[in-house]
């Protein structure tokens, strides 16, 4: 809903140069780092280079932007913001699908921003029997603990993998054999496609749906058929009713 | 999600006994209303007179809580929640389902209480052609500015109409025809049941489900197949699987 950056990184942060680096030292995983505009003198550019080393997400912000977000108002120029859980490997996704002999099942979100999106598309993801979630590294919102208090304990189940470009991990996992379908209202009607098999479901950006660059990418495009007065469901709804329709026709499929 | 009735009524309060006073006379829709427990002299008389006539739930809390509550601290021991937003009445959602030559599909909430919730499943039921959706006059949530937002627009097209008691409104709804199902993991796979014709999909609380007198009324009880490692999906997500499954069986049934 909202895309309000800074009002949403009020958890898990990290405060001030030499707390960042060491936490960057610390193997923690920065979900995202907030620099004063500007700002260039030592122990930032130290911050800027363990930035790069982790591929870690940065924006540049102003003093008062960070003012307002910080809790101890000793920024120093620099608010890293951690994850309160730990991100899984790829490999752990296909290893779980292998473990319990089925079809790679994944949801992959395309810049979903809001953490109660997040929080209840991993409930979804685990109820669906998928084997993973795949977010982006950037504005998109990461594990917070609103979204781990959301996810109703399925975080704890379910891996969810950061990768750099979206884009790019469609191709790779289409290498391995996937077939990918996203959700967007010029799509085909959903019940019409062939949705069985190894397949990753992408869900767009709350405002603005899914991107060109991963549209396609993407080897269907699935639209829930709707009726009403309004533009378009919830991200989460959607997310929920394109992945128990993947269920549904998986079933079917395994009565044949 | 939480159910903490005092964090959530920061919204369309009315403060103070003459205000609420006046709020009833001049025909207000007045929510909910908070006295402070043991509150007894002329005007909180008037106040609860006036609740009683026009049907209002009513807690009865402490000092301390109307204190927490209040936004102008001069609560005089009664505070009023009123609705953002109109309710309907019965009759507006026959009548939208006979305008559009459809059979009537409501969605009849059994007392959500997360204003998110509530306003991403007024928003499900605008898109998923449902003429309405019912909720009950008792702790769960009203029509807030929050629910009116999270509806994104769909408040303006779908009537919600208050009932006093739901199991009641299901008999008298299953005298004008129609048919109720209702969303529980005990159900039949909601796959294998005939949802056409003319129905009312109950959803249950976040927490605890469907009440056991309102499932009692239910002509079918219907299941979401889950495979996961957790208990339930978001109350707004099931309500979105479960409304679709309605959509899509209509949609079958309309082609045969």
């Amino acid at each position: 809903m909202s895309d309000k950056t800074t009002e949403k990184v009020t958890e898990n942060l990290i405060e001030g140069r030499n707390p960042v680096i060491e936490a960057y030292r610390a193997g923690k995983v920065i979900d995202k780092l907030y620099i004063q505009d500007g700002c260039n003198d030592g122990p930032v550019m130290t911050v800027k280079r363990e930035a790069k080393k982790h591929d870690t997400y940065v924006r540049y912000v102003s003093k008062e932007q960070l003012d307002r977000m910080s809790a101890t108002g000793m920024h120093q120029g620099v608010i890293a913001v951690t994850a309160a859980y730990e991100y899984s490997e790829m490999e752990d996704i296909f290893r779980l699908a292998e473990e319990r002999g089925e079809a790679p099942f994944v949801y992959i979100l395309d810049n979903i921003v809001d953490p109660h999106n997040l929080g209840a598309i991993i409930r979804t993801a685990n109820l669906s029997g998928a084997h993973g979630v795949i977010i982006p590294k950037n504005r998109a919102v990461g594990l917070t603990a609103t979204v781990a208090r959301t996810s109703a304990g399925a975080l704890n189940f379910t891996p969810v993998v950061k990768v750099t470009n979206i884009a790019k991990t469609i191709e790779e996992l289409k290498d391995r054999g996937m077939w990918f379908v996203c959700g967007d209202m010029d799509g085909e009607v959903m019940y019409d496609l062939n949705l069985t098999g190894p397949i990753g479901l992408v869900i767009g950006n709350e405002g603005d749906g899914v991107s060109r660059l991963v549209k396609e990418k993407c080897d269907f495009v699935a639209s829930i058929p709707m009726k009403g007065d309004i533009d378009s469901l919830n991200a989460s709804v959607s997310a929920g009713i394109l992945g128990f329709e993947i269920v549904r026709q998986r079933m079917q499929s395994s009565k044949r």
